[in-house]
């Protein structure tokens, strides 16, 4: 961990140094070049966010009154966690709305709880790599939809990428309104400590000097070598000893307060793209990982405690205590003078004394509040804890090689969709089966692909292909009009 | 499950019917006064409806505006999940909320989000039992939020619950609004087709006609005794096969659709809680369960493909693929001419393969279109697979033991709680360590319980417990001021 931050290679496959730490304390990193590129970049988001809110970074039709993020994984999950943990209906300053997909209805859905605020609504397209293509469709969706209203996208887009990538190249094209960098040294699970977590909480209104200085302290009390004054060493150390160092139970994560809902869909994200390994640092294959799932308690006592505390014994849980129930006086709700937070707390001590009846093993962690200090020291100690658990395992904790396997095969089917499309144009009005039309593209090893995409092709484009349904779909005939 | 529909004891251990089937073919009911009930139950269910969209019952100020549903568990998750499946944010003719958790800063946040609403909201109270606590308590609370805006709650309720119940009397009582009843016979996690989830989807304006049809032509196809033809009992099959018949492997829901995000919270609960049992229903201790978890592709490709493809296999997945892209045209987002739904079909049928490639199993099921005949049927289908499976390894699938622990529990916890408050008043101003605290109230056993409740009670009533650090949390004396 010394090593990592002071700059060494930690990240060996892709030849990367690894250093969100620097984000929160950039007088560590291993240069001034480098930590004066941190600190104008944190400068620069907050200023950018001061003119949103004083109203001297303006839409052409006034103030800005929404936010648009466009991104997808480490892109979107952490500014999702951190955005309901510390946001307010009313207090926010900005609304914020996601398009984290690549569903054209879905984007029709946000774009419908945006409404009429299109006009006043900033757009933030982040994308690492700059060619992420759930990002790009989203960016030219938006895009088309200020267009079809009038507006002008560029004077409501902020880009944050990598220096160079396609997107920032198109963002500087349109000249949109602002660019933030994204480095290559910082991952995109890691990444809610740089502008991509900041500039979107920043600008919602949360206090990002908190959230950095609660992560910042957390990394100071995680580099301690004596591992029972480490916080993060005894969570990994608790990971090896309840999944045998092979993930061999499941995760369950019980914050007991709505605000932190999506904190296990953010740790699903970190844990299991972290840990979830085919080889180790030495090539063996390993199979690491854990699985990670969770909402929150008492809620999901009523969904699946039932499963946890009788049935598989394949889990551990963890939960997570906030000590204090709300700001103001709370009415009692019983004849012994207890409160809906008294309610919640027996709740949560009920559920893991339950559960350890049953021999179901457990971590707590306590937090006093739900704050951006807390907040930030939370995603430290989980950032650390999967950096020490992968040493402990001896695998790399910062690449996804299995993530380009799936994107890889979408392009090769994307492809054959077009072949298809190809092949039924050049042959307008006649029928043909799939398993025809599949030899003649020569993709008949990828019968099914071209059924899946004559079905839907059919399906969206009644206009331009018609299937006459047989005796079974094998025998169904698609044909362009 | 033919003898289960005809009304036998299905339920034995609490000696309950299990009816959820007869609610979207009453006829099939086993007496003509059940068949009525439920026709009954159903058309004063719609007639509220029309009523409220009418503005022929309309609140004290006008026609209601907003919905807000206080439950938990079975009396939520339908509702969440159908609401957001079928919901639109401006053609929805209420706006709906939920209270479904006794977090007192949750509640805050969500009055914050109704904020000047409240007036013109009309709210469900659903508890089957009438005496869950965390709806007991969200009901308490939105009751004083509303008499602290000067608004008389009773004009603005409605309670589904048991006929009889704690729930049921408080409301005749107090002179709500409506009362709707729910039966022994149908369990919380299916009852989305019971007034539990039927009403709220019908005040959001959601066809309910089409999702009782869906479900009903399910059930009608599910009945069949050929296996093979029978899409639930294939369904069931596959889990067993893919988990060995005792949850060796995680059930991983990936819907390609934004719309279903919720489907595998939903899910969660009715597979985790049905088939999560200790014993078998011969005795035999079996630890029964599948883990089930999942968002939504192609995002979550982001977020953990990386661990499916390449890390622990443990788990298989369950795709669902929604043929139909979006209502209306797309752009081309790229040179081949594809649109965004091509590239989110490209993402599934690619992510499928490359887990095929590493020998991970996957399940798929195609629906056209989300619609409210396709959810009516897709839980329709979960439903009896649920049920096929139970039968097949021999456990009851509609009771919840378990749950019952942690709630005992917590009630033991909160009369320590008392006990604790007790005996500082009686002792204000000395201070005391936790061990003493617990030996004076006769629970030494349980001193873990009494530190973290002094450790909560000064963090929330500083007003009325001291405490004094020392050098460990186990010197700390506190003491009521």
């Amino acid at each position: 961990m010394e090593e990592l931050e002071n700059g060494s290679i930690a990240n060996p496959d892709e030849n990367r140094m690894v250093g969100h730490y620097w984000l929160r304390t950039p007088t560590l990193a291993p240069s001034k070049e480098l930590t004066d590129t941190i600190q104008k970049t944190l400068d620069q988001l907050k200023q950018i966010s001061r003119q949103v809110h004083d109203g001297s970074l303006q839409s052409p039709s006034g103030p800005f009154t929404d936010l648009l993020v466009v991104g997808i994984g480490g892109s979107a999950l952490g500014p999702q966690f951190v955005g309901k943990a510390l946001g307010h209906p009313q207090k926010d300053k900005l609304k914020v709305h996601f398009f984290d997909n690549t569903d054209p209805d879905g984007i029709d859905l946000t774009l419908a709880a945006i409404g009429s605020s299109l006009k006043s609504t900033l757009v933030l397209v982040i994308s690492k790599s700059g060619g992420t293509p759930e990002t790009r469709n989203g960016m030219l969706e938006a895009e088309n939809a200020f267009s079809n209203s009038g507006l002008n996208f560029a004077k409501h887009a902020i880009a944050i990428t990598g220096e160079g990538s396609k997107l920032h190249k198109y963002s500087q094209e349109n000249e949109w309104l602002e660019f933030l960098p994204m480095w290559d040294w910082v991952g995109g699970r890691t990444s809610e400590t740089a502008a991509v977590g900041l500039l979107p909480a920043a600008l919602q209104g949360i206090n990002i000097d908190d959230l950095l200085t609660g992560a910042s302290e957390m990394d100071q009390l995680t580099r301690n070598s004596d591992y029972r004054k480490n916080p993060a060493a005894m969570l990994a150390l608790a990971w090896h000893h309840l999944t045998d160092g092979k993930g061999s139970k499941d995760m369950v994560i019980l914050p007991y307060k709505d605000r932190l809902e999506l904190f296990a869909k953010y740790l699903q994200q970190l844990i299991m793209e972290s840990l979830g390994k085919e080889k180790d640092l030495d090539g063996n294959t390993v199979h690491q990982g854990i699985s990670v799932y969770g909402n929150k308690g008492s809620t999901d006592q009523h969904a699946y405690v039932q499963q946890l505390r009788e049935g598989v014994p394949n889990f551990f849980a963890t939960f997570i205590e906030v000590l204090k129930h709300r700001n103001g006086d709370s009415i009692k709700v019983d004849e012994n003078g207890m409160d809906s937070g008294d309610y919640l707390h027996g709740f949560f001590l009920g559920t893991r004394d339950a559960l350890y009846e049953k021999d179901r093993k457990s971590i707590t962690l306590t937090i006093l509040e739900v704050t951006p200090y807390t907040v930030g020291g939370l995603i430290a100690l989980f950032e650390r804890a999967v950096g020490l658990y992968a040493s402990l395992v001896g695998i790399n904790a910062y690449h996804q090689p299995g993530v380009e396997a799936g994107k890889k095969a979408a392009t090769a089917i994307l492809t054959v969709r077009e072949s298809v499309i190809n092949f039924l144009r050049q042959n307008t009005g006649t029928g043909y089966t799939t398993k025809e039309i599949a030899s003649e593209i020569n993709n008949l090893d990828k019968t099914d692909w071209v059924f899946k995409i004559l079905e839907n092709l059919a399906i969206n484009q009644p206009e331009h292909v018609r299937r006459e349904k047989a005796e079974s779909p094998t025998e169904d005939r698609f044909s362009a009009i």
